[in-house]
């Protein structure tokens, strides 16, 4: 397998099709660790942090199944890079960073286990909807082979040490991807954001830290890993945090059927009547216009395409995407252009 | 004839056909006229009103062609008013006027008879296009049957006495109006407003009068009707007015198409994306987008429909004709999706 044949598909995460899906785009739980024995990156030298990659990539290999795919980040080329952002497989920083660092990648994405991001390992679960319980057994067993071959960075007092101190016990970071478009439209979503973050959860765009919520996408985490362990985190998650975010939601767009249904159905229609009619659209243009087409799907408003293609029109519009199915290099102009012509032809009557 | 005759076409001034009709919708010249020793209107009775209207209303009807038809405004309907003025059959001032009053409308539209507007009389000609001689032949014509058995207000020092000076002289009004979308897409419409407003010129919105431009149509007006002959004022429009506007739209529209080919698709094609799709839409947004679907018609970059369809569009998604179509009188919230259901209809794939 290699980066091309992922261009053919959209990854399991992308699916749309898990638990809750009308409303949780994706569930994600990362492990934070570091060699025991090495130095942090923050401190670390360039050799020092090529040495922690050759050792990882070993013993990363190894844990992973036959299928997965191994990207050498420092060599890969900046497009490639962006594309697996895109595809969530790692973190906008691992992708900017220096120095030796990499990623192995399971068959259907539902795995990617990044070396030297902030922390010297982390071992990501991701997939479509609500499925915290399957990601974590398979985090939990990836975690589980590695540490067989090596030593992590661990404190009897405080657990898993790691690079920046907000990650520092359990390691464990829980993220839940949602589509709020309802509680945006009935003006709510303030408020939703304001209840999660008085339950120290962070509230974050679609590609994490410092993004904007772009496309009525939110990322919902825990900020704290410390004096709970993660079956604690993990529970307050599944029987508490996201069922009752999703009743909400569920509420808002109930509520914008029943009493305004005309707007509701003019933002669907519009969004598709730009989308499938520009000749030109920026990237943040167009996931501002699928997001109303989610919710019209899932709402039984629209079906003009399924939740399968939307997921397709969602992923392959960001820019890294459409410059790897063209397989050139293109700037922001070209790519806008390149942009309104895939989602004509993929939105064209056929 | 009748008013509900008239739903079923869009009368001769929207037939985008006339010479220049690229740029060049429609022409107009109206004459105003009063009777010799009647007050003018500013100071008449209701009587008086009611007199004047009586005397004019029978010679008009005699100086029309056998297929006219005689509305008498004050029992009209107040749709049927505002229908009316849509066609540019009436002023807004006289549909909203009070008293007797009344308009003679000619089969094809061409010509209309304001009875007790702000004149006694105000004889309109009007067609698409380009085409102020054969109006400037009928509305003479007219003129000259009517005075026949009337006399008019008449100075031999200042020629037609009106009730506003800046009507005396010949009473003509000449109007030309224009489409130019090009011009405000390459920012240089201010700039030939300013000189057309230089040359003495009125430059006004869709309705005339106090009317913003919507749409990108400008009419543009003579302001002075004292000191030049009738024929003086309609060749100056002719020869040198109009014909250069006419060139620097066509300019306009050239270097778009040579150097912003995809700003200028895009702004066709999204207009046509949204007016295909909305599930409501007001009446200016629906002028704002027909406005590059027209340009995009004559500049052979749009397709999905002909100049003839345009100006059904254009015309009978206006408030008072989409009443008369659905012979039911609506508010805002239902003639806005009245409008975006007639506009899906009509460009619907078909």
């Amino acid at each position: 397998m290699n980066l091309d044949d992922l261009t053919r598909s959209t990854g399991e995460w992308l699916r749309g099709e898990g638990p809750l899906s009308d409303v949780v785009v994706s569930s994600r739980i990362r492990l934070a660790r570091n060699l025991a024995e090495r130095p942090f990156l923050t401190t670390a030298s360039e050799s020092d942090q090529t040495e922690i990659y050759r050792c990882l990539a070993n013993d990363v290999t190894a844990a992973s199944d036959d299928d997965a795919m191994f990207v050498d980040l420092n060599e890969a080329d900046p497009v490639d890079r962006d594309f697996l952002v895109e595809r969530n497989l790692i973190s906008r920083q691992h992708a900017s960073g220096s120095g030796s660092r990499g990623v192995s990648i399971s068959a259907r994405e539902t795995r990617s286990l990044m070396i030297n991001e902030e922390d010297h390992l982390r071992i990501q679960g991701l997939r479509s909807g609500f499925q915290l319980e399957t990601i974590w057994e398979e985090v939990n067993r990836a975690d589980d082979a590695i540490s067989d071959s090596l030593s992590f960075a661990f404190d009897s007092q405080l657990g898993y040490l790691t690079a920046c101190p907000t990650n520092v016990g359990t390691g464990i970071r829980v993220s839940v991807m949602l589509h709020l478009p309802g509680l945006r439209l009935t003006k709510e979503i303030e408020r939703v954001a304001r209840a999660a973050r008085d339950m120290h959860l962070a509230v974050r765009g679609l590609q994490g830290e410092g993004t904007e919520a772009v496309g009525d996408l939110y990322q919902l985490s825990n900020q704290t890993t410390l004096g709970k362990t993660e079956a604690e985190i993990i529970d307050a998650f599944s029987t508490s945090i996201i069922p009752r975010i999703v009743e909400y939601e569920r509420a808002a767009r109930d509520t914008l059927a029943k009493k305004q249904p005309v707007r509701l159905d003019d933002k669907i229609w519009r969004a598709y009547g730009l989308l499938s009619n520009a000749r030109r659209i920026a990237s943040g243009e167009t996931h501002t216009l699928l997001s109303p087409l989610r919710m019209g799907i899932f709402m039984g408003r629209f079906s003009k395409f399924d939740v399968k293609r939307w997921n397709e029109l969602f992923l392959f519009t960001q820019p890294a995407h459409l410059q790897k199915v063209h397989g050139v290099s293109m700037g922001e102009r070209e790519r806008a252009i390149a942009r309104a012509d895939y989602l004509r032809d993929r939105l064209g009557d056929d």
